[in-house]
């Protein structure tokens, strides 16, 4: 391990875990117990700031859940749906893929649509399955997708799902605290994200916000211990505290970052931040050669997806490792059929950040011998 | 929120989270990408550490588990059991209960042999019960039930399981780190603990130490995505990473635990500091007149449980309020059948911050207005 690098970390120009503020991981240098009332009372305040901040009401509540999205995940498949229950994915990409596994996994009685990597699934082909089926109960999506950086319109296959009055579920993990997301108005019953990403906390467990009349009539159908949901709930609100040890440090550090998240002005503030990132990531690529891999339209501003050039001394390998040793990470694809690397414009990362990154691309680009045709 | 007690915490006198050294606290002021060479470095050293605490060798293998203890025992638990596989469990406290109660969610068969809480269960019966019944493939027990603080004899089981040939899964929660254990001498397959408890490191992961082969054998029957034992392994060793996003923050104050577990003199030294901070507290506390649970012959020196005391003015959350006041955190009960409180030996405490609690509790007892008979 280079002893240098210890205290100058590298940018993380990643899906997350992200670069964090210093005073985000200072809240950590403390041991509370779990069953303090000061730590009980800064659970509460976390769980009513995630609320507020997805324009939730006193029918919803703010559910977290130890482990990664991943967890969170599981929790609410794995707890909500009861075994005549029917589930429907929406799926374009590694994230629509992973839920499906889990639904198998538990054997959930589980249909997927599935569209291409590039391609936002079809709001009215929902309408249509959703008019001709009455077995299903549960309607799943992503947000964010971050295989390739599409957003997906949450809200009109909201309003389609709530139109045929089944339950929606949208894992949000990438998205929350970047774009802004109303309970209501998007018709969300299960709302999932993570720690570690644009509330910009560091990694540790993941949050669900969920319709608690939902949650109290179709929670029972737990499949294990650890990621029950609706006991998880119970446990939180009859004393305030977890049924299992919480990772006490990293919710220490949430709680910071939700407060320096109000600072910055909330999620349209650092929703701007972002964009601008991204803004300048693909003007400054694009002028480099590089070309993105979604259409304008459909790219959002969480993390972009570009094309390995086609230029023979094109490694990713080598491109990513001489990056990394000037101190910019960025991210392999995740593509099926295409190759593909992201590079991220969300944490604690501003305009000069991503500018010295372009910077370092260049510059890598001519130490590799690569000289790109302009876009 | 008390903004002075912000910078001097309480001191932890818990089963975990426990009070931890600042340098382990401070390691958590970096971000590392979850895929960074440095981090991936830094999981195999932790991983390696952890076999060779264990006494292991190259048939075994360390697995980190993402969320709180109770995810790793449902890790393993809901993985490596077939469904034709039936499980005894040695039952004398809540831990032991908790994991009859995973079993019985994944609908695995399972035996409970259940003794008081103040009783090992007994080796004779184990023997009697596994030669007389052929159906039983896997035996699991509670090494230190911190329920009572009771030390369970997991290497007398361990003789036993392994004459029979069955596979041994042994809850090592709160002992790891404080007390010997030795996979090859206790026979042991599976032995879970977690980053909280006494390598001195802060929550978020569990982590098992398996028996490779029993592993690739058995390990194909998970039940869930997000805690299937063999494929978090199969991650682990194919690219040295996480299958999910780990709490990077958290394992970096792991790797640094284990450092200082190294420093101190490893788990004898350890285990002696505990063990002094365990007499410091009985000699006190029974001077004072409060009566200890169990017998000393079943005492570790983990946690202790002491009853309430008769008096009149004895009010548990009093006499607990009035202690966090001055600083000091213990523990409330968990028994079924006796009221009693807890204190903890473990974590980053010495003799001198032993006695501090010890002059507190005689103050709050004279501020209750509470004098016990001698023991």
């Amino acid at each position: 391990m280079k002893k240098l690098s210890q205290w100058k970390d590298k940018a993380l120009f990643t899906p997350g875990p992200l670069t964090t503020s210093g005073t985000v991981k200072q809240s950590m240098l403390r041991d509370l117990g779990s069953r303090d009332s000061e730590f009980i009372q800064i659970i509460r305040d976390v769980r009513h700031r995630l609320v507020d901040l997805a324009g939730g009401n006193d029918q919803h509540t703010a559910i977290l859940v130890q482990g990664s999205g991943t967890f969170g995940i599981e929790s609410v498949l794995s707890s909500i749906i009861p075994p005549d229950g029917k589930l429907i994915i929406l799926v374009n990409g590694a994230y629509g893929t992973r839920m499906l596994k889990i639904a198998k996994i538990h054997k959930i009685n589980t249909q997927e649509i599935i569209y291409a990597e590039n391609t936002c699934p079809d709001a009215n082909a929902l309408d249509h399955i959703l008019a001709n089926d009455p077995a299903i109960t549960h309607v799943a999506v992503v947000h964010c997708e971050t295989t390739t950086g599409i957003i997906n319109p949450i809200q009109t296959y909201g309003e389609i799902v709530h139109k045929h009055k089944r339950v929606y579920i949208v894992d949000a993990m990438s998205s929350f605290g970047a774009y802004p997301i109303n309970l209501q108005d998007a018709h969300i019953d299960y709302l999932i994200s993570s720690a570690n990403k644009c509330i910009e906390g560091v990694p540790g467990f993941s949050f669900i916000l969920a319709n608690k009349q939902n949650l109290v009539a179709n929670g029972k159908y737990a499949r294990t211990l650890s990621l029950d949901l609706l006991a998880q709930w119970q446990g939180l609100e009859t004393d305030g505290q977890f049924r299992f040890t919480p990772p006490t440090h990293v919710i220490l550090a949430f709680h910071q970052a939700l407060l320096e998240l109000e600072q910055e002005g909330g999620v349209a503030e650092r929703g701007l931040r972002y964009y601008n990132n991204y803004q300048i990531t693909i003007e400054q690529m694009q002028k480099m050669g590089f070309r993105p891999y979604l259409e304008e339209n459909q790219r959002g501003y969480i993390i972009t997806s570009f094309f390995y050039p086609s230029h023979l001394n094109f490694h990713f390998k080598d491109f990513y490792e001489r990056l990394s040793e000037k101190g910019h990470v960025i991210y392999p694809g995740k593509l099926s059929h295409a190759d593909c690397f992201r590079i991220g414009h969300v944490g604690r990362l501003n305009a000069a950040d991503v500018r010295a990154l372009m910077l370092s691309i260049a510059e890598t680009l001519l130490e590799m011998g690569i000289e790109l045709p302009q876009a």
